[in-house]
């Protein structure tokens, strides 16, 4: 007995397809919802049902709340995973999906709410024992106040515009010595750019890594962690390639921010997977945000895990137990995935064509998670993700190699793809060395 | 340092393709040889350097000795690797690329040629502790003699003429109350068969499995087993699917078969890759022969170890030695082969011809091996095999769900393939269960 007999996969993708093979292999039906843009896609020939929901854009589609839960309605699904983005942290899609007696693959609508909002879901964490970015609570109205606030934040410390962007009304404090003139210098430009001289004071962070930690919880008490995910290749925020293990972390650092987030997560009461995102520097962690769903990176934790995740989420919305402890998870070798989109390489242009040939790369170590097929039209109505390329070797250097192999192997043509930068990335010796941080692809390799 | 330069693989094919794969993870340049037929082909296309050996059929280019040597010697090759068929268990072979100062990825052409011939394979093993099929030493010539071989050999006893072949002249004994019987009635139609009475008895397995051992060995003394393989599913010898481990093993079998195949190796000064290969009934193995190379299923034993084998066989070649141990060797999870033929899927006449659509399944824990690529022209003029389907599952209930859905997935338009084969192999109730013998997919399943 499958623990779902038909669950409704409200996305569309290679996320999609991800969805629909857990289920397939846990023997549940799958029907998939597509606008009408996406009639031909890998998603919808795949499934045991489709449904068109509406047109593209994504807000009269896979973002039209009536449309999805009246397909699944319809075609009598029992449970709707939503996939990553979306509606994947929409409470109030969760609570309606809910409603209407359908079971949602994620946590609790309170949940999604709580995390959603960035303030709530930093002060939850403080009160939970995980670490924020220090900073003032608030502007900082003088020389002597900024001196007390310095010294329980901790140097290095950012005085920053409140009114502030663009870096602009932005000073570092080195130490005690440099504060003054920070805070003056700060108020002056604030004042200056902003008409507006209040600023406030954090912890300064200068090449801060990007480590998130995977968990999940069942809706009876247990709570694991599956180790980190290093997300630091960015591009304006969003994830290029990532890395697990952290080439920065120490088995100390890694054993300290996963109970850390088993604890915070068993304090929440939270069922479902879930990510804990955080900045790190110098052995320390500020928690940044939590996403309440499944993330685009998961395979690669799949990878040095040996474990579904998707299949353990849709296993946890169905009420069973995790039967998993901590000491069951191990970790083996090391895994890489690169995003590729259908953008220019150099410009990051989008640029959605058909695809005239598509050959992915094989043989040991490789995964390759796309809903491309040849003759395929990308369409231009959605993120430019279209293949994840996820190599896994028993070491970082046998998985470094294995992954240049495979991009070179990796055949998409008729559109531009970000193919070739993630070669030139397998070749940069920072990258190689593990030695980069979030500014790091964009001020640095990129040199923009 | 790479420890070869450059490597020539004397082969082609998906088993070419993955020998390159190796190559280049280890930072080593490949050479491909091909045939004219074969000019277009994946491993050609791959390769750092390509030189054509001659015309179909194989023994005007891939076993022409000449031409590959002088391929070798012309691109500067410091080593080749003659993958699986063709030369790979040619001693003569070995003992001329040797002579030319190059490196045979491979055993010594002494223990290719002791045991590429069974007789003296079987008399090694059986001096070096391991058991083969009991059996009389040549023909019985008495029914006193008959019963003093079966008390030695061990019912139940298989009387089989010595002229025989085609079942005709073979007779079972379960017990001393049928030897006689069994052994007149053979004689009788032996000589009415073949008009020769003698027969030969050896112990008679009803239901054996095809269990086969992985072993390396390096040439500082250091040898490990990687486990078994269950090949039991064959049609006329050929192996069609492959797991491990083996549904059939208890841990104590498992054990005991690994640490004497490990001692007979040691025993024998093996080095390289190689696999042993046995007959299993009632937690009895009988060594049946020994393949002194690489062999085409190979991949779920890297799958269960996380162990690079090809990239092992290359180091051990180079003389590095093995760098692990037994007890660094240890097994996650189920792994399974489904082997792809250009075959029709009933009558298994191999039906060669142009790929027009060609899409492999993606996603957790699935690999494919292959040479095939949309457009391109399967050859007629060798081994019919076009793809291998690896599946990896933390069970091998999940390993079996995701291989269903992977086949399904499968897209190999223009030719018949045996992927309905497998799709139906994979629903049937005995594979299941793994309650299946070397007979069973021909006597039983395809009920030929």
């Amino acid at each position: 007995m499958p623990v779902f007999e038909k669950v409704l996969i409200a996305n569309r993708g290679e996320i999609a397809l991800r969805i629909h093979r857990a289920c397939r292999e846990m023997g549940i039906k799958t029907v998939a919802v597509h606008s009408t843009a996406d009639a031909d896609a890998m998603h919808v020939r795949l499934a045991d049902e489709s449904v068109c929901i509406g047109p593209p854009p994504a807000r009269d589609s896979y973002l039209n709340i009536p449309a999805i839960v009246s397909a699944a309605a319809v075609t009598g699904a029992d449970a709707i995973h939503p996939g990553v983005g979306f509606l994947s942290e929409n409470a109030a899609f969760a609570e309606i999906v809910e409603a209407h007696g359908i079971v949602f693959i994620g946590p609790s609508p309170d949940h999604i709410q709580a995390m959603g909002d960035k303030i709530t879901a930093k002060r939850t964490m403080t009160e939970l024992g995980v670490p924020c970015v220090p900073g003032s609570d608030g502007a900082v109205a003088s020389i002597e106040q900024a001196r007390a606030e310095a010294e329980r934040i901790g140097y290095p410390i950012l005085v920053k515009a409140a009114a502030g962007g663009g870096g602009r009304g932005m000073k570092v404090a080195e130490g005690p010595e440099n504060l003054e003139e920070a805070f003056l210098m700060a108020r002056r430009e604030a004042a200056a750019a902003f008409g507006n001289d209040a600023v406030y004071m954090e912890r300064y962070l200068s090449r801060p890594r990007h480590i998130e930690i995977q968990i999940a919880a069942d809706n009876h008490g247990s709570v694991v962690h599956f180790g980190e995910r290093d997300c630091s290749v960015q591009r304006r925020h969003q994830k290029v390639v990532e890395e697990a293990p952290s080439p920065a972390l120490n088995a100390e650092e890694r054993e300290r921010i996963g109970r850390r987030a088993v604890q915070a997560i068993a304090g929440m009461g939270y069922r479902s997977l879930g990510t804990l995102e955080f900045l790190y520097e110098n052995g320390e962690f500020f928690f940044i945000e939590m996403n309440t769903r499944l993330q685009v990176e998961h395979p690669i934790t799949e990878a040095i895990t040996g474990i579904d995740l998707v299949r353990l989420q849709i296993q946890i919305a169905s009420g069973a137990p995790l039967g998993l402890e901590q000491k069951d998870i191990s970790f083996t070798g090391h895994a890489i995935e690169c995003r590729i989109t259908a953008e220019d390489p150099v410009t990051f242009q989008p640029r959605p064509g058909r695809v005239e040939n598509y050959h992915v790369p094989g043989g040991l170590g490789v995964r390759v998670d796309s809903a491309l097929y040849a003759g395929y039209p990308v369409p231009p109505h959605y993120d430019s993700l279209i293949a994840k390329l996820v190599v896994h070797g028993a070491t970082r250097n046998e998985c470094l190699l294995r992954l240049r192999r495979s991009l070179d192997e990796f055949v998409i043509e008729g559109l531009p793809t970000t193919i070739p930068l993630h070669q030139r990335l397998m070749a940069d010796p920072s990258f190689l060395n593990g030695d980069y941080h979030i500014r790091w692809l964009e001020r640095d390799f990129l040199g923009s």
